[in-house]
């Protein structure tokens, strides 16, 4: 695409590095803040801004924070001795939004995934242990990592990691979706749900 | 949603003020761009603050531009004698992707829309009027509004305008779009095309 003017070209240029946001999508973002009050513009840059250079993460569970500690520790209506291991705070945030959950949690920052040269030393594996060893309160750990082979594994890795501490191992259920229809259900995720079928309390 | 940062609350509530973003989508380009490096976010928002604070408009065709006459205006390459009309520089981009014009624009800013609250005043109507009676090397006018009611009024009322002045006025054609199936064309469309139907040169 040839543009009329270097700065709309750098604009369409940075905005298309986002991702799922191709230079058509950022074309159509760049015209309308053209046509926006110049204020509009001024607070998306400095909301970008003032996300990227303050943000911090929790210190104890590395989620994404204000401050050093986030609000999900600092509460006293917590659960202290249950943690939920997930990937990132995507997860945090889903898991949150159910208002099912009132533990902690404790956030890995990626999963092992060998083919993109992440192994256990880059994810925040070690804290978890600590947090195990350390808080005694701690009884029970809940997986909540992605049903593929890289959250399989890195749930297998964590379960070797803490074999020695006297906690229960859990993981979050998998099988149909409720609301999903069996004939649509494709047959690895049927096939499981058969096989770790529950006791059926009306 | 609840989200664990005020930071992150308020980068979701302005990128989400873009059209076709949601609160979802917004969520996952911050979590992206905490993921890269912190440079990545202070290029976006540089390109968009350089954008908004230092764009102008081509005093000529008001085609958006880094100074006062723009690249097309300015060449000595394009065909001086032609003037395409049309709503707003998208559209001079996708007439300029098809590599089929050489003339100049003129970029209304908009089309007279009365549910809108938009009428000629608004429109940089006066200025094309100057450019046709100063300039006696135009020839021809081409409209290349979009085929709705309000693009067929704005032709229709610069028509009457332009009257008094000896310059040909024409308009892009219209008909069914090359590669379309007929059975698959509205009917407006396809009784327009048979009325305008043209001399068969195989």
């Amino acid at each position: 695409m040839q543009f009329p003017s270097k700065l709309i070209e750098n604009a369409v240029e940075e905005i298309s590095k986002l991702p799922g946001i191709g230079k058509k999508t950022a074309l159509r973002l760049v015209l309308h803040l053209l046509k926006q009050e110049e204020s509009a513009t001024l607070n998306l840059s400095d909301a970008l801004i003032n996300l990227r250079t303050r943000i911090t993460y929790c210190t104890t569970c590395h989620n994404i924070a204000d401050t050093s500690t986030c609000t999900i520790c600092e509460s006293h209506r917590r659960d202290r001795t249950v943690i939920c291991v997930v990937e990132d705070t995507r997860d945090v945030l889903a898991i949150e939004n159910t208002a099912q959950y009132q533990g902690l949690y404790h956030v890995l920052g990626g999963i092992i995934s060998p083919i993109e040269g992440i192994g256990p030393s880059n994810l925040k594996i070690d804290s978890l242990l600590k947090r195990v060893a350390e808080g005694s309160e701690v009884k029970e750990l809940i997986f909540a990592l992605s049903p593929t082979m890289e959250g399989d594994t890195t749930a297998f890795y964590l379960t070797r990691k803490l074999k020695e501490y006297n906690v229960k191992i859990s993981t979050i259920a998998r099988g149909i979706a409720i609301g999903g229809e069996l004939e649509y259900t494709d047959e690895i995720t049927l096939g499981r749900s058969i096989l770790s079928r529950t006791v059926y309390e009306p």
